[in-house]
């Protein structure tokens, strides 16, 4: 058998105490699959004193990444610190320092990409990533090898566990947006200050990642659009049931031919509405699933739990057994990931974007409204799927919802008519929207 | 860049073009993935003069496989010829002359496996077969790869796409079975002999390749207890969906500890009650998935198009590009398959496997016969979830259908309550039962 793989742990909270336990408690196991022995040789910690689900072994543990990254006994540098400010350095210096890289940091690979590859190819040391996108979902793998034969050419994903935790629970539960919040808070699914999980921030990061491996684009956080669920009400979570769709946050990739006969990609996150019976809007609680649609291999779909100890763990051990096995190096030598040659394709806003709309508009119930609001939808040649207004009631004089389905329609052109809409004395708040999936 | 990887086909029929047509019109697209170019350099077919949905180019084209075998400027031969006679020469062939193989032949590894890959070693070639189950979905390396970290405690898989488009057509057309095989074959989904697809034959070879990957057993043909679809009645598709359940055929693996403190396996394919709720249930028409419970990170689930030729080939060529790369390689010889080390489990019968049971009986409408079956069952250890009976109506005298849920039992002892049932003066007719996932 080859020599061991010695590796070394920087941050060791939740994440890094799972990938501390599988490499203690299942030695064996791993060296049967890397063909040679993970051995876990240095570990850095913020603070020696704080309890740990795993007892790390005494003399390994110290509190200066420093001494990880000088250990000429350590080959493979897995950074959990996560941030991108001392995770940079950490990152930056390993692979000075002559050691791969594994790392479940988004926001870093998202902001700091092109630089951490560059460095990585400067030192002919590579960098494995399948932990930084949906937890235990091998979907890095997925794009990068068991796709090869393809270009994507679209991608649906739930990638915010957090979000899709509330969503499902007011969805069946009935909830409101802050109460669905509390209970996650509650049961350990969003953290005290959840808004880069909700407004979705955390899955443009993680869209950023895959655009990259998919169309070799780099998007900076500007080019991807992004609606959370912070602001989605749930009336409107209601009415797309009642016609058949549930809502999702889902980070989308849209491919087609560019004016100048290029390549572009439009990338966003927003809650989309998908029908009942898509595989996608039957992904429940804090799990995460991604569609692919390859041109040679049509839809594939990616499920498991997005987050947590053990499944983000599991990935990123995966990638340890890659880097012990050599597939891993033989993988980044052949991805040229964020490097400045591209793949053609250019990042566009989603204007161009055909899809169908879910529209609300809370209007006043009285003569005419309908018709100011479809003929301004058929300027811009959108038509109508079907309109739901349910009878006013007793206060008649109250404004009433009025929900909208289009057929597809250009996003620009879509956009063009809300504004129209809203500037109507008969639409008495801001007209709400969501695109809809299949 | 590296030397091109020669490329030789034997067996050109609707996956063998598949292959050709992406190798011919992608060469920039693979060779930018795999790091070198992916050269077609000869096929073998049976017949040249088929016509055929891509053009091959003229003066690679034979009808003899040894011409492929014998090629020097061949690196990696693709068998796809099908069956265990012929092909098994082409690979075992193929190995000896130094040449790699890529193979999407499910029965040859299930039947040939340890064979193949001890020869595959004496050569020092690998042996890749991504698309001998389920097509596009990348099934095979979730597994070798991704879940490296994972002993794998559970399979539940939908590996036969003509079988899920029956039974897909059965419960939303409520089509009988004859009438869904006979829509299915004029679509296309379905072959003029369909056994093997419906009998169950085929999801029980795919099964025996994935178990040997997460189990390390060779399971002979008949450790793999079989029932197909080609004998369901669409009364229990109907009384299963009142019931809240839908009827897949699965192929499933369960893992334990076996009496003498080893672990054991056991392994079947036949049709499952799933609830509505469950992502497999969700599996419509001809596409396969399969949901894998890892000890590490959970359960995971894969879908995606089974079979048909650009998702196999887009299989297939994903394993030339990680030849090409030398992933393969480094995979293959740390994989270990079909080795005689085993991973220490033992493939036992499903009959301590623990289950909940569906079970309907045909009875005669009188006194007593209910009492008699809930005897029987608690004689065997087994309560009782729900019963459903149905009134007679006016044909009183005509024996009715009572379908009764149970709780979690083991098998053995469901079967022994059967055999009894099955003797009940009462029971009209052989008491039909399915055991049920979550």
């Amino acid at each position: 058998m080859a020599e061991p793989l010695g590796i070394g742990l920087v941050g060791c909270g939740t994440v890094g105490a799972g990938v501390a336990q599988i490499l203690l408690n299942h030695p064996d196991r791993l060296a049967a699959r890397a063909g040679r022995r993970l051995e876990l040789r240095r570990i850095a910690v913020r603070d020696a004193a704080r309890p740990r689900p795993v007892t790390l072994p005494a003399g390994l543990v110290g509190t200066d990444p420093r001494a990880v990254l000088t250990d000429p006994t350590v080959d493979v540098v897995v950074e959990l610190v996560g941030g991108t400010t001392v995770a940079r350095t950490v990152v930056l210096d390993a692979l000075a320092a002559g050691k791969h890289v594994v790392t479940a940091n988004k926001a870093l690979l998202a902001e700091a990409g092109a630089e951490v590859f560059e460095a990585a190819r400067a030192a002919g040391r590579a960098v494995c990533f399948e932990a930084a996108v949906a937890g235990g979902v091998p979907i890095i793998r997925a794009l990068g090898e068991s796709l090869a034969a393809n270009q994507v050419t679209a991608i649906q994903g739930i990638l915010n566990g957090t979000s899709n935790f509330i969503l499902t629970s007011m969805a069946e539960g009935g909830m409101t947006y802050p109460a669905a919040l509390a209970e996650a808070q509650r049961l350990g699914y969003a953290e005290a200050d959840p808004t880069l999980d909700v407004d979705g921030s955390d899955a443009a990061h993680k869209l950023a990642v895959l655009a990259q491996i998919a169309f070799g684009v780099a998007a900076r956080p500007d080019q991807i659009e992004r609606h959370g669920i912070d602001t989605l009400d749930a009336q409107d979570i209601r009415f797309a049931s009642e016609l058949g769709y549930t809502i999702k946050l889902l980070a989308e990739a849209w491919t087609g031919a560019s004016r100048d006969g290029g390549r572009e990609v439009a990338l966003h996150v927003a809650p989309v509405l998908l029908r009942h019976t898509n595989l996608l809007a039957q992904v429940r609680g804090a799990f995460n699933a991604i569609s692919v649609h390859g041109d040679v291999v049509g839809e594939t779909l990616y499920q498991g739990p997005g987050a947590g100890m053990m499944p983000t763990a599991s990935s990123v051990v995966a990638d340890l057994i890659d880097l012990a096995v050599g597939r891993a190096q033989a993988t980044f030598a052949a991805a040229r990931l964020w490097s400045r040659e591209g793949k053609g394709f250019v990042v566009e806003p989603v204007e161009r974007v055909r899809s169908r709309f879910y529209l609300r508009l809370t209007v006043a119930d009285r003569p005419g409204v309908l018709a100011d609001i479809t003929r301004i939808l058929a300027d811009e040649g959108i038509s109508i799927s079907s309109v739901v207004q349910h009878e006013a009631g007793e206060a008649a004089k109250e404004p009433v919802p009025l929900v909208i389905l289009t057929h597809t329609a250009e996003t620009g052109r879509f956009r063009t008519a809300l504004r129209k809409m809203a500037a109507l004395p008969t639409v008495a708040a801001p007209p709400v929207s969501y695109s809809m999936g299949d």
